[in-house]
């Protein structure tokens, strides 16, 4: 996609274990080649780019059926850093097994017990089947194939299949096909992407009276699009939100600066998190990447 | 909260095992005394209530730092039940352990990959313990309980500690105590509850521009106050969206009907899921209950 942009030598920071969404994500965006820093939390993702040990970071920060991750919101406000990027990723379960081995064989099933959720009408299909809940996906992968497990599956990416030279026993085996996640790109600095055409701000209120709607105004007399609207209560503060916001256009034009401007007027705090090329929300399945 | 109106035959369809939090929110809703009846999926707690099996269904609707659970929108649009009643819960996680045991003696802690994720901080400060992961965090309180194991611990509610009589080795051990989930209760009828005083909605708006805006106003030139806007994208529509809201009010006002009749005019589809009391979003911790 940007692949003159970024090198073997871009670090890219990612949560999770190796094969995690996130990775996969982060490769469809910056292509094959690209070095990859797992990290075992959020936080270390965003201490990590701030520090410059890693390149871009990579977070997911809302999917199709469990909704925003307000979590990495907060991150965003806490850390300083820029959103550059987008890209969505539909969420595919597989299920893996040793080379040679038939589906009749299986009797025991590991996964992360949120992929055994995701699998739930498939797993009940089989029987005498036991499933059992396991730390990550794709470690489940590495230890059928440790131990040469010949009654044994696991469900996982069918990136984690690949690398570990395993077997597809069956695609594409979730409930729910819609599901997909929405990552963002995370940099020090603004983005030096093409195209850029979305703008992601974080603001609350002032106590006043039809707020919101006064805060949505700035946007709609300027002809403005909103592409995301979202109110979170503050704990403690009945009547107090906070309001992620995402509209069409960038910081450099001047109706989006203007716009911004008499926002400040009425908001109590607001930080622009970053303008960017908005991802592809239709790309087809991953198997046609 | 509201005794007189459950007695002990009242039977609240929930998802999970036992001790689930959505179990512990029901109980602190409809009281100690009413039946529960577990359910595997979110969809067997709608069929359930749909059907009479039980008379009310409790689903968690969005969580303070996950966000709102889209998926359970969805079945409420999928499914004709009314929401008449919300509770906030605040989610705490405890190490238990086998009577007579000591902190020091523990080498494995068991629970649910979320729980032990929800835990990090802490269990990375314990040396030389394993974390594992297991399909339920109470499930894990009861197998260290059946194998009367010494030197294994879980991370659970304290409801399983004092349901399998097992001992609190150390509270709170959540990274994040700021953790809270809505939930909403379900019934086949409207809210016979007093205090109504909430009303939820989900629609989407006519390809028009300015939309959202327009469709706002209907509420803020009636003075209503909004108590929560999302939006989520329609996949496969760009630029088409559905709307949850939430605002201060009940469907027996005439201020709240005219809103409604307002927005009916610019709205392509809209749903009116139910008035009923707003839930103390400020409760103590659970363990003030």
């Amino acid at each position: 996609m940007n692949d003159d942009l970024f090198t073997k030598y871009t670090t890219i920071a990612f949560q999770g274990a190796h094969y995690a969404f996130s990775e996969i994500a982060a490769r469809r965006f910056f292509g094959e080649e690209v070095k990859v820093q797992p990290c075992r939390t959020f936080e270390q993702v965003f201490t990590s780019v701030s520090r410059g040990t890693a390149h871009y970071g990579i977070i997911p920060i809302e999917n199709s059926l469990t909704g925003s991750i307000h979590r990495n919101y907060d991150l965003l406000l806490e850390h300083d850093l820029r959103i550059v990027g987008e890209v969505f990723l539909r969420v595919e379960q597989h299920l893996i097994a040793n080379k040679g081995i038939d589906l009749k064989e299986i009797k025991t099933i590991y996964s992360h017990p949120q992929a055994l959720e995701q699998c739930r009408k498939f797993l009940t299909s089989l029987n005498n089947v036991d499933a059992v809940a396991s730390y990550d996906t794709a470690g489940s992968v590495k230890m059928i194939r440790d131990k040469s497990m010949k009654d044994a599956g696991a469900i996982a990416s069918k990136w984690a299949a690949q690398d570990y030279d395993m077997q597809i026993l069956k695609e594409e085996i979730e409930d729910i096909p819609e599901n997909f996640t929405r990552f963002l790109i995370l940099s020090p600095k603004e983005s030096t992407l093409e195209n850029v055409n979305k703008t992601s701000v974080v603001f609350s209120m002032k106590n006043i009276p039809g707020a919101l709607f006064k805060g949505l105004s700035v946007f709609a007399l300027r002809d403005i699009d909103l592409l995301k609207i979202e109110s979170r209560p503050l704990r403690g503060r009945p009547w107090a939100y906070i309001f992620y916001l995402d509209f069409a256009g960038h910081m450099g034009e001047e109706r989006c600066k203007n716009a911004i401007r008499h926002l400040q007027e009425i908001t109590s705090f607001l930080k622009v998190l970053g303008s960017y090329p908005a991802g592809n929300s239709l790309e087809q399945s991953n198997n046609e990447k």
